[in-house]
Formats: C-alpha cells, structure tokens, sequence
C-alpha cells in the first residue's frame, strides 16, 4: 500500500504543490512497479513458479495500486490538473490496472474456492468423515478439479492477455505518460494557485457526498435475498467510490485506516460474489455427476454467505452499525 | 403450551402438593388433547385436509407437550415419586410422544425445505431472474419435486404409525395410567410431607446442573465447521435437558420466559439440522439432474447456515452472550 502524504509541509503549500507531491510519488511507485515486474517476467513467461512469481505478483500488486492511486486522484482533482492530459492518462490508467488485474484475479479465485472446499469437506479434526461429509468429500474432489481446470484456462489466458498489453505501444505510451508525471504535473495554473482548503478540500468532499448518496442507496440490511447476484452492483459501486474517497484523503495526508479497513470488506465482498458466480458457471458444465453438482451448490450457498458476511462487516466499519443489525441471522432463523 | 404451575399457595405446601398439582394439572391436559386428537381423528384417517388438519394438529401438539411435561418432572422428580410406577410410566410416556411427533416433523420439515426454495429461487421483487438465479430455478422446481415425494411418502408412513399406535393395547395402558394421575398421584410418603425447599428445588437445581455441564460442554462458537452433521449430537442433548430443566421450573411456578425463548432457538437448530440431512439424503437420489443436486447442495447449504444462526440465538438468549461473538462470520469472512 502507498504511504498517505505524510509531510506537513506540503499542506501548507498551494493546492498544486499537495496535488503534485501526492501525484509525483505515485508515478515514482509505478516506474518503480514496473521495473521490478518487468525484472520478474523475463525470467518466466508462464505463470506460476514459487518466490519468483510472488515477488512478480507484489510488483504487480503496487503497479496497480500506484495506477489506481494516480487515476483517482486525476478523476477527484481534476480541474485543478490540465484536463484533457488528465482525462487521457486517466482512460488508459484504468485499462492498464483492469487488464493487469485480471490474472491475479483468477489465481485469488481458484486458491479462494479450493481453500472453501477444503474447509467444507472437513477438517484434519474429523479423520473420517460420514454421511454427507463423505458424500460432499466425494463431490467435493470433483468439483474441485474441475474448478482447476477452468480457472486456471481463465488465468493462462489473462497472463497471455497480461504480457500482450506489457509489448504493446499502448502501453508503452502510459509508462511514458507517468514517467514524464514523475518530474513534472500538468497543472492548472489558476486552480493550483489557490489554497488547499479553497481547492482540494471541496473536492475531496464532493468525492466523499457521492460515496454517502451511494452508500445510502445500498439495500437495507433486513430483506435481502443472498442469493440473488443481480444486487451486488450497487455494493461494487461502493468500492469504487470508496476506493476514489480514501486516496482523495490520502493525496490531502488524512488518515485512512478506516477507509483501508471498510475497503477489504468490499474486497472480500467482491472476492466472495465472483467464486460464488464461478461456482454457479461451473455447475452448468453439461454432463457433470449430480455429486459434484451438490459440492459447488453448497460452494455457491457458502460463498453467498461470505457476501453477506461482507456486506455485515463493511456496515459495521464505515457506518458502525451495532452487530445486532445483521440481515442475515434474521433470514436463515426465520 | 401449558401454563405454568402460578398458583402461590400451592408453593406454600409440602412437596407432594405441589408436585402433585402440576402432574394432575398435565394429566387433564393430556386427556384433553387426547380427546380432541381422537375427535378430529374420527373425522378423517388421511394426513391433510384443512381447518380440520389443522384442529386436529393442535390436539396433538398439547397432547406431547403434557406427556413431555409428565415425563419430564417424573424424571427429575422421581424420588418424590413412587419411582418404580414413574420409571414405568415415563418410558411409555417417550414412546407414545416420539411416536405421534414423527407425522408432524415430516410435514413442518417440508415446508421448512419448501418455503426455503422459493426464498433461495428469487421472490415477486425479481420477475425475470437471469443467470445463477434462472439456474437455482430450474433445479429448485425439481429438487421441491424430489422433497415433495420423498418426504410425503415418510409422511404417510408415519400417519399410519400413528393410527396403529392409537389403536394398540400398549397405547391404551398409558391412558389408563394418565387418567389415573390426573386424580391421585402415587407418591413416595415420605418424600411428599417435605418442605417444598428442601425436597423439590434441589431436584430441580439438580437438572440445570446437569444442562449447565451439557451446555458449557457445547463446542466453541470459533472454527466450527457448519457442514459437519457429527456435531449437532451436543446441542440436541442440550435441547432435551433444557426442556426438563424447563419443566421442573414451571412445576415450582417460576417464570419459564427465558428458558422458552432459548428451546425455541434449539427448536429451530434441530428443524434446520434434519431438513439439511434431508437435502442431502434427497441428493443422494441415483439419476438425478445436476440441476437438482446443485438445487438440493445449496438448500443443504443454507439450512446449515440456519444450524449456526439457531446456535447463535441460543448462545444471546441463554448465554447472553454478545453478538460479536458469532462465529460464523469468521468464517465465511475469513
């Protein structure tokens, strides 16, 4: 994770000297990234392969963040940077990290779900299990093996798709963009004169009201129906928002722990709606055994749960909702 | 539900009046219900039917409560007791109610399973469900289908146990006997003169120590598995000694409110507990779609989440325990 702007210095300056130290040390931590993913992926081409590839993963990890960080910060303070350049960088910042994202994404997936299974077909506590415990063993293997076979087709094709976008001139056209953002900020000469409390301030909070309206849109609690992935849009429309929130307060120094902690909530919210949407795909593979079938229903079903659990924690977070307000309880003992 | 023994001058006698009150008070109860039971039985000799059913359904509900009550306080009274009669009539007593309660459980298990499908398949709110939500559908009419049959026929099964019970030599003894208590208890003469403190409430604290051991015996709430069947064996021991531990209180005229609210959550524990191993025995079904079995694996899924939420309940309710100590959200939000 990047270090929210910690230098009291910087905010005693004008709103384009803030902008621009936050936005310089971004680029630095994305030029930095990148090199050591670069360093990492001429040693291999395929994924998988021990420390090499969980260095090469860390590498990724902070080029998207530092990707995300800087695309953010141009979307929230954007009048104050030259806009058109901010709008652009920003467009192929978002392609970059979603396209770099992906084989991560299927890796977390695969090991998110494996590690489900293995959890639901008993533990080393229970050395032979009986009755549907044997019969989810036995479905459960199954299931498993075929959930390896189809993530990690998705994951080698989102490492081809990965090392693409690394040679192409598109590409090479961002990483020049934030090289040249690592020396010099394009900024609005008017707007980056002005104090941070007068500029970055207002905009800050604007980018806070649309993460209230959103949250406040969010289906209550009660009522809900866990199974029903159709109503998970509005929560991953939460984590942008807040994404966007929590580093528009780290480019002014705030602290953001909070936001960082409501913010893995979403992403185990995220993480737990997508295994439990591949559970469900892989469930209508024609000429499946009805054994397996059973394990990845009872792998969708708990995976819903996790989206729940999620959704209990994120309330209790940001809106410090009391623990008795959990939807779920009221449903499943109803 | 009977009423507890509220009359404070009975609380003033010796132990055999009080005692002797409660068991006559639950004898007439039983008669009653036993002649309503016989009443709507006439009428009738198929499960099913309406207002009818439903009177009739009734009948038989208060007719187990009183043989449970009768049963129970012979138990942990039974030195007040003639002990060779109580032991004799008790055993009758766990046959007959264990006998009519099967009719029942399969058709409230059901229901449970039944209405938990539609909830599972989406509501009126969701006209057109896409995806997961259209394949939950399909599979969920038919696995409704399979738990229709399956559990209709045990239904059946058990409405002509019930009838053969009702018709039986060994069924018309225990009436004779319960007839006979509802007019003059045998009781140990010397036992019944003592003093109401010193002879009934430590029996009865004798019953809550045993539930208070069963109880803190229970697993912890952290790293349960919620899928594991084998584990629910505790709790139900721990249902059956709350209701003596409940019973014994409302024969000494205490305010049972607690104790009532906490047997509900075990109630629910035990419901969830046999309609998820129905799932699961239904998916055992040779030649069944996967649709069905990924069907029945999340409805498995769920009345097991139902297991842990019951556990939760009865862990506030009884336990007072805070709500953050709920286990399962670690879990699946681990």
């Amino acid at each position: 994770m990047a270090q929210p702007n910690h230098d009291p210095m910087a905010l005693t300056g004008c709103a384009g000297e803030v902008l621009g130290t936050y936005l310089r040390t971004q680029a630095t931590a994305f030029l930095r990234g990148l090199r050591l993913h670069e360093e990492g992926g001429s040693a291999r081409t395929e994924p998988g392969g021990g420390a090499d590839a969980a260095e090469s993963g860390d590498a990724a990890r902070s080029l998207r963040g530092a990707a995300r960080r800087i695309s953010g910060s141009l979307a929230t303070f954007r009048v104050v940077t030259e806009s058109s350049w901010a709008d652009g960088l920003r467009t192929e910042l978002v392609w970059l990290s979603s396209t770099l994202a992906d084989e991560h994404a299927y890796a977390a997936r695969l090991a998110r779900l494996m590690d489900a299974l293995h959890r639901l077909s008993g533990s080393a506590e229970v050395p032979a299990p009986r009755g549907t415990a044997g019969a989810l063993t036995v479905g459960s293997a199954r299931a498993g093996a075929l959930l390896e076979r189809r993530l990690t087709l998705a994951r080698t094709r989102a490492h081809s798709a990965t090392l693409q976008a690394l040679g192409s001139a598109r590409f090479h056209a961002v990483a020049d963009s934030v090289a040249v953002l690592a020396s010099e900020v394009p900024l609005d000469p008017v707007a980056a004169r002005g104090r941070v409390e007068d500029v970055l301030v207002p905009l800050a909070a604007v980018a806070e009201t649309r993460l209230s309206a959103a949250v406040g849109a969010l289906p209550p609690a009660e009522g809900t129906h866990p199974y029903d992935a159709d109503r998970d849009g509005p929560w991953h429309e939460v984590r942008r928002l807040l994404r966007v929130h929590r580093y528009a307060r780290e480019a002014l120094g705030e602290d953001v722990t909070r936001a960082a902690a409501a913010g893995e909530a979403l992403d185990r919210h995220r993480d737990a709606s997508e295994a439990a949407s591949a559970s469900a795909a892989a469930a209508r593979t024609p000429r499946i055994a009805p054994a397996t079938a059973y394990a990845l229903g009872i792998l969708h079903a708990d995976q819903r749960h996790a989206v729940e659990s999620a959704r209990f924690d994120f309330r209790r977070i940001w809106l410090r909702a009391p623990a008795e307000g959990r939807g779920h309880a009221k449903i499943t003992a109803g």
